[in-house]
């Protein structure tokens, strides 16, 4: 084993293309500790700096899928699917999206992540729904997935194992940027939940980890290309993340704002771009033969309250309080408001997302480091943005927050551009690349 | 401490030069433990593939360097002077070249290695004299230095820490192969050891590490340029390595071989490559003006007997007998001496190096790994080398054993080349590149 893995380390540091039997070896390895971490770190920086095949990568993502369990969802007969979102600020889209899209007909395995960095977390904001419950174990988030239709749940240490362990070892050895290796983590994932189509949504823009549209297109075929030669379909969506998403960044009121999505009351911009995906997940599941069929079945999920309702029952099954997708009053919510005023007149220009979503994570409501507990009541709400005319003195957000905090007002005032003419308003959907 | 050495792996991995402060960091956290041995992983990896500028090799030589004891012979009075080579088959020029050089009043404070792969070492040749110790303390090997004008010894766990350490991860984590770490591991030690002057012999072809002359010569430029860069003095031979060195491979043999240098009575090869180092050693550290001078120095030194003198009293004052250097029997010897028999008439071509020195390690003269103990009896004696005419049935070389091993007479005559022309001969000495 340990003279295997350093031909393997070798080939990969000379530019060679790793073997699917060099690949899974080192896989085994990472899964059962046979190989220890430095001669991990020395290989995965030896595949940053020297990359990798889409032939590898895509060996990379079934070893790390096979690294632990495998859900299969062929008996179920109906069709699954999946989304996954690269992270952006006031990214809410999953909680309204996977209700909607199981409401139509399609089953929606979803395994989720937690916020990091400047960025939110969809289990973070299901989770202050009052019980609610992200971490089921394999059994039952197969059991809810059939009876329900959708779950959204934790990775657990069972699904992918190996993909865990790799991720830790990259956060400290500077190995994550890596478009390979960013692809093998999520898809691994991904392939693992059993999901037999998958759209992403490939965000960039200031309150991106891409900050480039290219970076992100390449992310996006890279993403498309790889899980379509695991056998599975995949489309992909390039989405601006300049902005937040929608017009509140926290837990609570992001969750509050995904299910206003459901009663028709959502932002512009959220309901566009879960729409967007929304429509996609369903014609590539083959839900809907194509996107004006698909759209129809989603106006009437709205319009019927099935989707509402579907919203109901994957918390109940989770052990939330179902009526938080009606009635936001069940959410947590911060006493103090605390309102940013403008000290100019003229239009706003922009928000730039990642201040505001650095400032959350400050405030308490997303995580430094992966051991943080979150805050699920505070966050900002934001009042004007993009292309809105402003009067001095009038307000621009609210901060929501235990206390006044004047500092914070300050950052989200920092935050916001402003310009003497109307900005003109930005496309959300950039591309969207297919197989 | 961790926060900061991730964004040492972040900037070399993304092709950035590190600072002088950067580097000393790593190597402190590598010497006192702060830093695990997966972050140095992955920044080896990174120096592998994206390089390191000669102000960065610089600073890592000085970096390793201080991270244990520095010895300083200032208050000596007379120059200090090392010679280095990357290693061959055969090479058994330190022990002729250091008591030699000495006598000619050159200080010559010596570390030298243990043989890995197919290579030997000088410590291992020295230990077949009976009573030999290689391991001095720093203060022994201070007080022998200032004795006797010359000392050889083990690295010992005081000189140069932090590249033993590093030493043994890039052993097994595809490491090794890099330019600027080889130049930096090298020099550190010949930094510590205190000599202010170096001659490298940089070997190239079969028998040698760097295979070809180009990268050979690239890294002799690199040793001279580094050393030359930390003040000192430095100028270095790239020496041809297809074939051994001398006429015997192994330990007892070649430490009888070395001695007989200063006897006149070693082989052409080995006396003219001996004798090129030397004259550089005396030129560099200026107890010579030119090369004449050190020519005739030298000449001196074998002539009364004086460089014998000296390797006896280095001898000595290392506990071993120093009857050997003039009494080849004081050293061990295999029972068993199986000729290899010449299967065709002709002219010998070349003997492969590298064939010779794997098998001298198969047969426990070398070390396949680090641990391995070293059998200084066996080896093998060339009766007839390159341009040397042979008749079928003559003997080409002994194979010197415990037992009769007729599988190592086969691989010694699979490493001899015949041809119907007698081959011209080839120089030794191809290139000397100086600061």
């Amino acid at each position: 084993m340990e003279e295997a893995i350093r031909d393997t380390i070798a080939a990969k540091r000379d530019g060679r293309a790793l073997s699917d039997a060099e690949i899974a070896s080192w896989v085994d390895g990472v899964t059962n500790g046979g190989i220890p971490d430095y001669q991990s770190a020395a290989l995965l920086m030896a595949i940053v700096c020297r990359g990798m095949a889409r032939a590898e990568t895509v060996a990379l993502t079934e070893a790390l899928m096979r690294s632990g369990r495998v859900l299969d969802w062929t008996g179920l007969g109906r069709p699954t699917v999946d989304k996954h979102s690269t992270g952006g600020v006031g990214d809410k889209v999953s909680l309204a999206l996977a209700p909607w899209v199981a409401a139509c007909g399609a089953v929606v395995p979803m395994i989720a992540g937690r916020g990091l960095g400047h960025t939110g977390g969809t289990l973070d904001k299901l989770e202050a729904i009052p019980g609610f419950r992200t971490r089921l174990s394999a059994a039952d988030f197969e059991a809810q997935v059939r009876k329900v239709g959708l779950a959204i749940a934790g990775q657990g240490e069972d699904l992918a194992p190996a993909d865990g362990k790799l991720y830790a070892l990259r956060d400290v050895t500077g190995t994550v940027e890596s478009v390979p290796l960013i692809v093998a983590s999520i898809l691994s994932k991904k392939a693992a939940s059993g999901a037999s189509g998958v759209v992403f949504d490939v965000k960039c823009g200031a309150g991106a980890f891409m900050r480039s549209r290219e970076e992100a297109a390449a992310l996006a075929r890279e993403l498309v290309s790889v899980f379509t030669g695991m056998g599975r379909k995949a489309v992909a969506l390039v989405t601006a993340m300049d902005e937040p998403l929608g017009m509140v960044v926290g837990n609570a009121n992001e969750t509050a704002e995904a299910f206003a999505l459901l009663h028709r009351n959502a932002p512009a911009d959220l309901t566009e771009l879960t729409l967007a995906l929304a429509v996609r997940m369903l014609v590539l599941c083959g839900v809907a033969r194509e996107r004006h069929e698909a759209e129809a079945r989603l106006e009437r999920a709205l319009e019927t309250g099935e989707a509402i309702r579907r919203a109901e029952r994957m918390i109940q099954a989770q052990r939330g309080d179902p009526r938080a997708v009606t009635d936001p009053k069940r959410l947590p919510r911060a006493e103090v408001e605390s309102p940013v005023l403008a000290r100019r007149s003229g239009w706003v220009a922009g928000i730039d997302a990642r201040r505001i979503g650095d400032l959350v994570v400050a405030m308490g409501g997303g995580r430094a480091r992966q051991e943080d507990r979150v805050d699920p009541a505070v966050g900002v709400r934001l009042l004007l943005r993009r292309g809105d005319p402003v009067k001095e003195g009038e307000p621009l957000a609210l901060v929501q927050a235990h206390r006044d905090a004047p500092e914070w007002v300050e950052a989200v005032r920092a935050a916001y551009r402003f310009t003497d003419e109307a900005a003109p308003p930005v496309p959300i959907v950039l591309e969207e690349i297919s197989a």
